[in-house]
Protein backbone atom coordinates (compact mmCIF):
# COMPACT_ATOMS: atom_id res chain seq x y z
CA UNK A 1 0.00 0.00 0.00
CA UNK A 2 1.19 3.44 -0.55
CA UNK A 3 2.15 6.11 2.27
CA UNK A 4 -1.78 7.78 0.88
CA UNK A 5 -3.67 4.91 1.08
CA UNK A 6 -2.72 3.09 4.71
CA UNK A 7 -5.19 3.41 7.66
CA UNK A 8 -4.42 6.45 9.84
CA UNK A 9 -4.89 3.30 12.47
CA UNK A 10 -1.76 1.77 11.70
CA UNK A 11 0.99 1.85 13.86
CA UNK A 12 4.78 1.14 13.37
CA UNK A 13 6.55 -1.41 15.53
CA UNK A 14 9.02 0.69 17.80
CA UNK A 15 9.17 -1.91 20.65
CA UNK A 16 13.02 -1.86 20.14
CA UNK A 17 13.62 1.82 20.00
CA UNK A 18 14.81 3.66 23.01
CA UNK A 19 13.61 6.89 24.90
CA UNK A 20 15.55 9.39 26.89
CA UNK A 21 13.40 11.96 28.56
CA UNK A 22 14.73 15.90 29.15
CA UNK A 23 14.16 16.85 32.52
CA UNK A 24 13.88 13.30 33.59
CA UNK A 25 13.81 14.25 37.32
CA UNK A 26 10.52 16.38 37.12
CA UNK A 27 6.98 14.40 37.91
CA UNK A 28 6.22 14.49 34.15
CA UNK A 29 9.41 12.91 33.24
CA UNK A 30 9.89 10.53 35.94
CA UNK A 31 6.10 9.18 34.94
CA UNK A 32 6.75 9.11 31.27
CA UNK A 33 10.32 7.06 31.72
CA UNK A 34 8.65 4.63 34.29
CA UNK A 35 5.64 4.01 32.16
CA UNK A 36 7.49 3.51 29.12
CA UNK A 37 10.02 1.13 30.88
CA UNK A 38 7.17 -0.54 32.11
CA UNK A 39 6.36 -1.20 28.33
CA UNK A 40 9.97 -2.94 27.43
CA UNK A 41 11.57 0.30 26.56
CA UNK A 42 14.82 0.97 27.31
CA UNK A 43 14.74 4.55 28.95
CA UNK A 44 17.53 7.07 30.38
CA UNK A 45 16.50 9.91 32.24
CA UNK A 46 18.13 12.89 31.78
CA UNK A 47 18.97 16.07 33.91
CA UNK A 48 21.21 18.59 34.39
CA UNK A 49 22.86 17.02 37.17
CA UNK A 50 23.70 13.01 35.99
CA UNK A 51 24.11 12.01 40.27
CA UNK A 52 20.27 13.56 40.51
CA UNK A 53 19.41 11.77 37.08
CA UNK A 54 20.74 8.64 38.49
CA UNK A 55 18.71 9.21 41.69
CA UNK A 56 15.43 9.46 40.06
CA UNK A 57 16.15 6.61 37.93
CA UNK A 58 17.03 4.31 41.31
CA UNK A 59 14.18 5.21 43.04
CA UNK A 60 11.78 3.65 39.79
CA UNK A 61 12.55 0.51 40.82
CA UNK A 62 16.11 -1.58 39.85
CA UNK A 63 14.47 -3.75 37.65
CA UNK A 64 13.34 -1.81 35.29
CA UNK A 65 16.82 -0.52 33.76
CA UNK A 66 16.35 3.10 33.79
CA UNK A 67 19.27 4.59 33.94
CA UNK A 68 20.27 8.55 34.79
CA UNK A 69 22.35 10.82 32.99
CA UNK A 70 23.28 14.22 31.94
CA UNK A 71 20.95 16.01 29.10
CA UNK A 72 23.35 15.43 26.70
CA UNK A 73 24.52 12.24 27.15
CA UNK A 74 20.40 11.45 27.11
CA UNK A 75 20.06 13.58 24.32
CA UNK A 76 22.66 11.22 22.49
CA UNK A 77 21.37 8.07 23.87
CA UNK A 78 17.94 8.02 22.70
CA UNK A 79 16.26 6.75 19.76
CA UNK A 80 13.43 9.53 20.55
CA UNK A 81 13.86 12.02 22.93
CA UNK A 82 11.05 13.38 24.73
CA UNK A 83 11.22 16.84 26.72
CA UNK A 84 9.75 17.21 29.67
CA UNK A 85 11.93 20.54 31.02
CA UNK A 86 10.29 23.53 32.55
CA UNK A 87 8.77 26.32 30.21
CA UNK A 88 11.73 28.53 31.53
CA UNK A 89 14.75 27.15 29.95
CA UNK A 90 13.18 25.47 27.29
CA UNK A 91 14.91 27.32 24.30
CA UNK A 92 17.91 28.10 25.61
CA UNK A 93 18.41 23.93 26.93
CA UNK A 94 17.03 22.51 23.46
CA UNK A 95 19.48 24.82 21.68
CA UNK A 96 22.31 23.46 23.32
CA UNK A 97 21.86 20.19 22.39
CA UNK A 98 21.03 21.29 18.49
CA UNK A 99 23.62 18.75 17.45
CA UNK A 100 23.16 15.41 19.53
CA UNK A 101 19.38 15.83 18.81
CA UNK A 102 19.80 16.23 14.89
CA UNK A 103 18.16 13.42 12.43
CA UNK A 104 16.04 12.39 15.68
CA UNK A 105 12.93 12.58 16.61
CA UNK A 106 12.02 14.86 19.72
CA UNK A 107 8.54 14.76 21.22
CA UNK A 108 7.73 18.33 22.89
CA UNK A 109 5.60 18.12 25.74
CA UNK A 110 6.25 21.20 27.93
CA UNK A 111 2.84 23.33 28.50
CA UNK A 112 4.13 27.29 29.03
CA UNK A 113 1.71 28.39 32.07
CA UNK A 114 1.44 31.37 34.30
CA UNK A 115 -0.42 30.97 37.33
CA UNK A 116 -1.80 33.84 39.44
CA UNK A 117 -4.03 33.79 42.44
CA UNK A 118 -6.87 33.07 39.62
CA UNK A 119 -5.36 30.08 38.59
CA UNK A 120 -3.28 29.20 35.07
CA UNK A 121 -3.35 30.89 32.11
CA UNK A 122 -1.56 30.26 29.07
CA UNK A 123 1.63 32.54 28.15
CA UNK A 124 1.96 33.86 25.05
CA UNK A 125 5.29 32.25 23.15
CA UNK A 126 7.24 34.05 20.45
CA UNK A 127 7.35 31.21 18.43
CA UNK A 128 3.48 29.82 18.84
CA UNK A 129 4.38 27.17 20.92
CA UNK A 130 6.81 25.40 22.75
CA UNK A 131 6.91 22.95 19.95
CA UNK A 132 7.54 25.66 17.95
CA UNK A 133 10.26 26.92 19.64
CA UNK A 134 11.91 23.69 19.67
CA UNK A 135 11.12 23.10 16.26
CA UNK A 136 12.95 26.38 15.92
CA UNK A 137 16.12 25.80 17.33
CA UNK A 138 16.60 22.50 16.31
CA UNK A 139 16.05 22.59 12.48
CA UNK A 140 17.94 19.13 12.07
CA UNK A 141 15.67 16.81 14.25
CA UNK A 142 11.56 15.59 14.16
CA UNK A 143 9.51 17.70 16.53
CA UNK A 144 6.61 16.47 17.33
CA UNK A 145 4.34 17.43 20.38
CA UNK A 146 2.53 15.05 22.58
CA UNK A 147 1.79 13.93 25.95
CA UNK A 148 0.65 17.49 27.31
CA UNK A 149 -2.85 16.44 29.31
CA UNK A 150 -0.88 12.95 31.12
CA UNK A 151 -1.30 12.93 34.37
CA UNK A 152 1.82 12.68 36.70
CA UNK A 153 -0.21 11.70 39.56
CA UNK A 154 -1.64 8.55 37.44
CA UNK A 155 1.56 7.81 35.72
CA UNK A 156 3.73 7.31 38.77
CA UNK A 157 1.14 5.66 41.06
CA UNK A 158 1.62 1.66 40.85
CA UNK A 159 -2.12 1.33 41.40
CA UNK A 160 -3.10 2.28 38.17
CA UNK A 161 -2.75 -0.45 35.87
CA UNK A 162 -3.98 1.66 32.56
CA UNK A 163 -3.82 5.35 32.04
CA UNK A 164 -7.11 5.88 30.68
CA UNK A 165 -6.63 8.87 28.32
CA UNK A 166 -5.79 9.97 24.47
CA UNK A 167 -2.59 11.30 24.11
CA UNK A 168 -2.77 14.23 20.80
CA UNK A 169 0.42 14.08 18.60
CA UNK A 170 0.83 16.80 16.54
CA UNK A 171 3.62 17.39 13.66
CA UNK A 172 3.90 17.98 9.93
CA UNK A 173 6.13 15.09 9.51
CA UNK A 174 3.54 11.93 9.26
CA UNK A 175 6.15 9.01 10.14
CA UNK A 176 7.57 10.88 13.22
CA UNK A 177 3.75 11.30 14.36
CA UNK A 178 2.88 7.86 13.32
CA UNK A 179 6.18 6.67 15.52
CA UNK A 180 4.81 8.86 18.60
CA UNK A 181 1.74 7.34 18.30
CA UNK A 182 2.83 4.34 18.68
CA UNK A 183 5.01 5.06 21.56
CA UNK A 184 1.60 6.79 23.10
CA UNK A 185 0.22 3.39 22.89
CA UNK A 186 2.58 1.29 24.44
CA UNK A 187 1.36 2.39 27.55
CA UNK A 188 -1.07 0.23 28.81
CA UNK A 189 -4.70 2.05 28.45
CA UNK A 190 -3.62 4.62 26.19
CA UNK A 191 -4.13 5.43 22.86
CA UNK A 192 -1.80 8.44 20.47
CA UNK A 193 -4.17 10.30 18.07
CA UNK A 194 -3.38 12.51 15.78
CA UNK A 195 -4.51 15.99 16.48
CA UNK A 196 -2.99 18.22 13.68
CA UNK A 197 -0.10 20.11 12.24
CA UNK A 198 2.51 21.74 14.82
CA UNK A 199 1.04 24.84 13.86
CA UNK A 200 -1.85 23.98 16.15
CA UNK A 201 0.01 22.50 19.26
CA UNK A 202 -0.20 26.54 20.42
CA UNK A 203 -3.78 25.60 22.13
CA UNK A 204 -3.25 21.90 22.81
CA UNK A 205 -0.34 22.94 24.96
CA UNK A 206 -2.13 25.65 26.57
CA UNK A 207 -5.49 23.86 26.83
CA UNK A 208 -3.79 22.04 30.36
CA UNK A 209 -5.21 25.45 32.14
CA UNK A 210 -7.93 23.89 31.60
CA UNK A 211 -7.32 20.10 32.68
CA UNK A 212 -5.96 21.90 35.88
CA UNK A 213 -8.86 23.89 36.14
CA UNK A 214 -11.20 20.92 36.26
CA UNK A 215 -8.79 19.13 38.30
CA UNK A 216 -9.37 21.45 40.84
CA UNK A 217 -13.34 22.02 40.72
CA UNK A 218 -14.37 18.19 40.49
CA UNK A 219 -10.83 17.11 42.63
CA UNK A 220 -9.72 14.58 39.89
CA UNK A 221 -6.86 13.56 37.63
CA UNK A 222 -8.54 14.43 34.24
CA UNK A 223 -7.64 13.33 30.74
CA UNK A 224 -9.04 13.42 27.50
CA UNK A 225 -10.61 10.85 25.59
CA UNK A 226 -11.08 11.24 22.12
CA UNK A 227 -14.46 10.04 20.95
CA UNK A 228 -15.56 8.55 17.21
CA UNK A 229 -11.88 7.63 16.67
CA UNK B 1 -25.01 23.56 52.06
CA UNK B 2 -23.43 27.02 51.57
CA UNK B 3 -22.39 27.59 47.71
CA UNK B 4 -18.56 26.39 48.69
CA UNK B 5 -19.98 23.50 50.03
CA UNK B 6 -21.63 21.98 47.05
CA UNK B 7 -20.31 19.47 44.75
CA UNK B 8 -19.42 19.97 41.36
CA UNK B 9 -21.43 17.31 40.13
CA UNK B 10 -24.81 19.04 41.21
CA UNK B 11 -26.74 20.72 38.28
CA UNK B 12 -29.72 23.01 38.09
CA UNK B 13 -32.96 22.11 36.64
CA UNK B 14 -33.10 24.22 34.06
CA UNK B 15 -36.18 22.27 32.45
CA UNK B 16 -38.50 25.40 32.14
CA UNK B 17 -36.09 27.02 30.72
CA UNK B 18 -36.24 28.79 26.83
CA UNK B 19 -32.90 28.52 24.23
CA UNK B 20 -33.25 31.11 21.86
CA UNK B 21 -29.92 30.34 19.31
CA UNK B 22 -28.43 33.27 17.22
CA UNK B 23 -27.13 32.04 14.26
CA UNK B 24 -29.83 29.71 14.45
CA UNK B 25 -30.05 28.55 10.58
CA UNK B 26 -26.29 27.23 10.49
CA UNK B 27 -25.35 23.43 10.95
CA UNK B 28 -23.96 24.08 14.37
CA UNK B 29 -27.25 26.73 15.70
CA UNK B 30 -30.02 23.85 13.75
CA UNK B 31 -28.07 20.87 15.37
CA UNK B 32 -27.74 22.49 19.04
CA UNK B 33 -31.56 23.87 18.66
CA UNK B 34 -32.76 20.16 17.61
CA UNK B 35 -31.61 18.61 20.49
CA UNK B 36 -32.43 20.78 23.34
CA UNK B 37 -35.83 20.87 21.76
CA UNK B 38 -36.04 17.10 21.37
CA UNK B 39 -34.70 17.49 25.40
CA UNK B 40 -38.31 19.53 25.83
CA UNK B 41 -37.32 23.14 25.82
CA UNK B 42 -39.04 25.79 23.86
CA UNK B 43 -36.72 26.86 21.25
CA UNK B 44 -36.24 29.85 18.86
CA UNK B 45 -34.02 29.92 15.82
CA UNK B 46 -32.50 33.27 15.28
CA UNK B 47 -31.38 34.79 11.82
CA UNK B 48 -31.10 37.97 9.87
CA UNK B 49 -33.98 36.90 8.10
CA UNK B 50 -36.94 35.70 10.40
CA UNK B 51 -38.05 34.01 7.04
CA UNK B 52 -35.02 31.95 6.76
CA UNK B 53 -35.05 31.17 10.43
CA UNK B 54 -38.97 29.89 10.53
CA UNK B 55 -37.89 27.79 7.42
CA UNK B 56 -34.98 25.95 9.40
CA UNK B 57 -37.54 25.57 12.43
CA UNK B 58 -39.79 24.14 10.25
CA UNK B 59 -37.08 22.02 8.56
CA UNK B 60 -36.93 20.22 12.13
CA UNK B 61 -40.02 18.75 12.19
CA UNK B 62 -43.30 20.70 13.59
CA UNK B 63 -43.67 18.28 16.60
CA UNK B 64 -40.88 19.94 17.78
CA UNK B 65 -42.73 22.99 17.89
CA UNK B 66 -39.32 25.31 17.33
CA UNK B 67 -39.66 28.56 16.17
CA UNK B 68 -37.91 31.17 13.95
CA UNK B 69 -37.54 35.12 14.28
CA UNK B 70 -34.94 37.71 13.34
CA UNK B 71 -32.13 37.75 15.72
CA UNK B 72 -33.57 40.41 18.11
CA UNK B 73 -36.73 38.86 18.65
CA UNK B 74 -34.69 35.77 19.52
CA UNK B 75 -32.32 37.26 21.73
CA UNK B 76 -35.41 39.20 23.72
CA UNK B 77 -37.47 35.24 24.18
CA UNK B 78 -34.81 32.87 24.75
CA UNK B 79 -33.97 33.01 28.88
CA UNK B 80 -30.69 31.33 27.62
CA UNK B 81 -29.63 32.28 24.47
CA UNK B 82 -26.52 30.08 22.24
CA UNK B 83 -24.17 32.35 19.91
CA UNK B 84 -23.93 30.18 16.64
CA UNK B 85 -22.93 32.76 14.40
CA UNK B 86 -19.81 32.89 12.08
CA UNK B 87 -17.19 34.42 13.51
CA UNK B 88 -16.80 36.91 10.99
CA UNK B 89 -19.79 39.74 11.80
CA UNK B 90 -19.83 37.93 15.87
CA UNK B 91 -18.87 41.42 17.53
CA UNK B 92 -21.12 43.65 15.53
CA UNK B 93 -24.35 41.31 15.73
CA UNK B 94 -23.67 41.27 19.53
CA UNK B 95 -23.06 44.54 19.97
CA UNK B 96 -26.26 45.08 17.91
CA UNK B 97 -28.08 42.96 20.61
CA UNK B 98 -26.36 44.43 24.04
CA UNK B 99 -29.91 45.63 25.03
CA UNK B 100 -32.02 42.57 24.67
CA UNK B 101 -29.26 40.32 25.81
CA UNK B 102 -28.84 42.41 29.01
CA UNK B 103 -29.02 40.24 32.71
CA UNK B 104 -29.08 36.71 30.46
CA UNK B 105 -27.16 33.81 30.05
CA UNK B 106 -25.10 34.16 26.55
CA UNK B 107 -23.57 31.05 25.66
CA UNK B 108 -20.99 31.57 22.72
CA UNK B 109 -19.62 28.60 21.08
CA UNK B 110 -18.04 30.36 18.10
CA UNK B 111 -14.99 29.15 17.03
CA UNK B 112 -12.53 31.71 15.14
CA UNK B 113 -10.83 30.10 12.64
CA UNK B 114 -8.88 30.46 9.64
CA UNK B 115 -8.65 27.84 6.41
CA UNK B 116 -5.79 27.82 3.94
CA UNK B 117 -4.20 24.66 1.79
CA UNK B 118 -3.08 23.22 5.36
CA UNK B 119 -6.22 23.25 6.70
CA UNK B 120 -7.74 24.77 9.77
CA UNK B 121 -5.87 27.39 12.08
CA UNK B 122 -6.75 29.29 14.96
CA UNK B 123 -7.46 33.18 14.01
CA UNK B 124 -6.00 35.49 17.13
CA UNK B 125 -8.63 37.70 18.71
CA UNK B 126 -8.08 41.11 20.20
CA UNK B 127 -9.92 40.20 23.33
CA UNK B 128 -7.92 37.03 23.50
CA UNK B 129 -11.07 34.90 22.41
CA UNK B 130 -14.41 34.84 20.48
CA UNK B 131 -16.27 34.75 24.28
CA UNK B 132 -14.37 37.52 26.17
CA UNK B 133 -15.48 39.63 22.64
CA UNK B 134 -19.36 38.69 23.42
CA UNK B 135 -18.27 39.48 27.53
CA UNK B 136 -16.44 42.88 26.26
CA UNK B 137 -19.68 43.94 23.99
CA UNK B 138 -22.39 42.59 26.20
CA UNK B 139 -21.07 43.86 29.78
CA UNK B 140 -24.68 43.52 31.17
CA UNK B 141 -24.77 39.66 30.08
CA UNK B 142 -23.35 36.21 31.84
CA UNK B 143 -21.32 35.06 28.81
CA UNK B 144 -20.27 31.29 29.34
CA UNK B 145 -18.01 29.70 26.55
CA UNK B 146 -19.36 26.35 25.55
CA UNK B 147 -19.86 23.65 22.81
CA UNK B 148 -17.44 23.91 20.91
CA UNK B 149 -16.37 21.06 19.11
CA UNK B 150 -19.85 19.56 19.24
CA UNK B 151 -20.24 17.54 15.48
CA UNK B 152 -23.18 18.98 13.84
CA UNK B 153 -23.11 15.92 11.70
CA UNK B 154 -23.99 14.21 15.33
CA UNK B 155 -26.34 16.89 16.50
CA UNK B 156 -28.50 16.58 12.98
CA UNK B 157 -28.18 12.83 12.36
CA UNK B 158 -31.90 11.07 13.10
CA UNK B 159 -29.91 8.07 13.49
CA UNK B 160 -27.67 9.44 16.44
CA UNK B 161 -29.16 8.83 19.66
CA UNK B 162 -26.61 9.23 22.38
CA UNK B 163 -24.37 12.43 21.11
CA UNK B 164 -21.19 10.83 23.22
CA UNK B 165 -19.32 13.20 24.39
CA UNK B 166 -18.65 16.02 27.27
CA UNK B 167 -18.71 19.53 26.50
CA UNK B 168 -16.59 22.10 28.61
CA UNK B 169 -18.27 25.03 29.72
CA UNK B 170 -16.24 27.95 30.78
CA UNK B 171 -16.79 31.05 32.90
CA UNK B 172 -16.31 33.61 35.68
CA UNK B 173 -20.18 33.06 37.42
CA UNK B 174 -20.60 29.77 38.75
CA UNK B 175 -24.17 29.90 38.44
CA UNK B 176 -24.21 30.79 34.89
CA UNK B 177 -21.85 28.06 34.23
CA UNK B 178 -23.74 25.63 36.47
CA UNK B 179 -26.57 26.14 34.24
CA UNK B 180 -24.93 25.59 30.80
CA UNK B 181 -23.57 22.23 32.52
CA UNK B 182 -26.96 21.44 32.63
CA UNK B 183 -28.10 22.54 29.33
CA UNK B 184 -25.25 20.47 27.90
CA UNK B 185 -26.21 17.48 29.90
CA UNK B 186 -30.35 17.78 28.90
CA UNK B 187 -29.04 16.51 25.50
CA UNK B 188 -28.53 12.50 25.66
CA UNK B 189 -25.28 11.69 25.86
CA UNK B 190 -23.82 14.64 26.56
CA UNK B 191 -22.20 15.61 29.99
CA UNK B 192 -21.32 19.57 30.80
CA UNK B 193 -18.40 19.73 32.68
CA UNK B 194 -16.90 23.21 34.06
CA UNK B 195 -13.77 24.03 32.01
CA UNK B 196 -12.03 27.20 33.54
CA UNK B 197 -12.60 30.36 33.43
CA UNK B 198 -13.47 32.84 30.75
CA UNK B 199 -9.86 33.68 30.13
CA UNK B 200 -9.14 30.26 29.40
CA UNK B 201 -11.46 30.22 26.50
CA UNK B 202 -8.91 30.88 23.85
CA UNK B 203 -7.33 27.52 23.59
CA UNK B 204 -10.71 25.41 23.80
CA UNK B 205 -12.16 27.56 20.67
CA UNK B 206 -8.89 27.35 19.14
CA UNK B 207 -8.96 23.62 20.01
CA UNK B 208 -12.01 22.92 17.05
CA UNK B 209 -8.89 23.03 14.56
CA UNK B 210 -7.33 20.28 15.91
CA UNK B 211 -10.95 18.53 16.35
CA UNK B 212 -10.89 19.30 12.38
CA UNK B 213 -7.53 17.49 11.56
CA UNK B 214 -8.67 14.60 13.85
CA UNK B 215 -11.71 14.23 11.60
CA UNK B 216 -9.97 14.86 8.31
CA UNK B 217 -7.03 12.22 9.26
CA UNK B 218 -9.87 9.42 10.22
CA UNK B 219 -12.77 10.05 8.34
CA UNK B 220 -14.53 10.71 11.80
CA UNK B 221 -17.09 12.94 13.77
CA UNK B 222 -14.65 13.44 16.73
CA UNK B 223 -15.52 14.94 20.37
CA UNK B 224 -13.80 14.98 24.00
CA UNK B 225 -14.72 12.93 26.49
CA UNK B 226 -12.85 14.46 29.95
CA UNK B 227 -11.44 11.42 31.80
CA UNK B 228 -11.91 10.73 35.89
CA UNK B 229 -15.17 13.11 36.03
Amino acid sequence: MSEQQKSPYDLPDISGLSVSVLGGTGDQGRGLGLRLAMAGHDVVLGSRSAERAQAAADELGAHLGVRGADNARAAREGDIVIVAVPWDGHRELLASLAEPLAGKIVVDCVNPLGFDKRGPYALQVEEGSAAQQAEAVLPDSRVVAAFHHVSSVLLLDPAVDEVELDVLVLGDDRDATDTVRALASRISGMRGIYGGRLRNAHQVEALTANVIAVNRRYKAHAGLRVTDV
